[in-house]
């Protein structure tokens, strides 16, 4: 029998697959970019009107506010931005994202909702790598001339006591 | 010169492919649903004369019984999974997957055999995240009517000592 | 609205979709054959002409040699691996490859630079999973008689002071 016997209708498989990839595009790029210490360009993947949060699992499952960051709207995730590059002061370290399991949740019109698993690992200068962060984001994203862009991006992480205060966005 | 010319042809290459990517499918989907405590679904996922086995890799290689989970059958998986949502009382933690590296190893008819690389953080209340379980799935599939399920799953972990009696599957 | 109307044009797509796929194949091949101890094989990756280095991000900035590996044409790759496997003499463990984020940064005729974050995990017999090494791949590769080849591999490390020598290539 040939492999292609034993997959799915072609045309079905191919379209969900091909939205997948584009979303995993998506947020490796972001992440990328993360990692490249480019947060500057980090505002330019959300839309206006853009929600964008980083809270922990207890917080989000009770509805309780964001305790990590919390941004509405674009002007305030560029303002986040600009005083992150003002303020860094801390030790040099390196962060490196790990994206796994990009799942499609619902698709409406030109509007996906999407989820991922992440994880972050983080280098300083004298010790090992340790895991930093690890989470799942919950995306909404839409399709603005030719490109997606975060409507929300909500990070909630797994760890509840971040071990130090966070102040760049994951 | 195009892109597409130094590509493989086409037809084999996406035939492949697509298997592939079917397979990372239900690999995560099957994570995704242990992530968020959802195990009552799990045994949906296997076939009724299934093997699903956790051991460690110095076990496995000697051919030893497996020494952290052993189900022989769907009666005993359904049973396990039953077990386990009546006697959850250790403190709450999450568990994350990630899954690298799948690759099919063998296509005979509408079974196929293949493996992935797994790591599992472990998150607690209190604590920075760390890594649970890395290790190895070695699986057969099996297409019926137009989904895959697994007749049979080993999850060999590298770490021959589990931190803590293992009672959840992986 | 059907999913593919907010699609990318199918062609573009696919064949960049279609390459990037090949490269993380490659990827996790070689990612395999290290996990497996099978590193006989490694340099049957490599053009003859090849240049093999593992390195910190540190001196990788500073444009320093590289201080943890580096093989200059295909012998010295082989010899390397020859030596390996006649003075492996430390305690049994485990390296397993997790790899994330491949991209396509050029592509210029048969030769392609593209980029990826590898996370390897080191498990010994009596002690649980820890992070070994974390870093990006720069890799220049070319198409030789229908495979891939790595003319170039920069493994750069975020950790600057590696555990212990490294003797295996990442």
């Amino acid at each position: 029998m040939p492999v292609d016997a034993i997959l799915e209708p072609a045309a079905a498989s191919t379209d969900r697959v091909r939205l997948r990839h584009e979303l995993r595009d998506l947020f490796e790029e972001v992440a990328d970019l993360l990692d490249d210490d480019r947060i500057e360009e980090f505002p330019g993947y959300f839309t206006e009107d853009c929600l964008y949060k980083v809270t922990s699992r207890e917080n989000y499952r009770e509805g309780l506010a964001a305790g990590l960051m919390f941004c509405d709207g674009i002007g305030m995730l560029r303002d986040r931005v600009l005083a992150l590059r003002e303020t860094q002061i801390y030790e040099p370290r390196m962060w490196r994202h790990f994206i796994s399991g990009v799942h499609v949740l619902q698709v409406d019109g030109d509007t996906v909702r999407a989820r991922a698993n992440f994880l972050v690992t983080e280098s300083l200068s004298d010790a090992h790598p340790s895991l930093f962060l690890v989470g799942q984001y919950l995306d909404t994203v839409v399709r603005r001339d030719g490109r997606w862009l975060f409507q929300e991006r909500i990070a909630v992480c797994d760890n509840h006591h971040i071990r130090r205060s966070l102040i760049v966005p994951v």
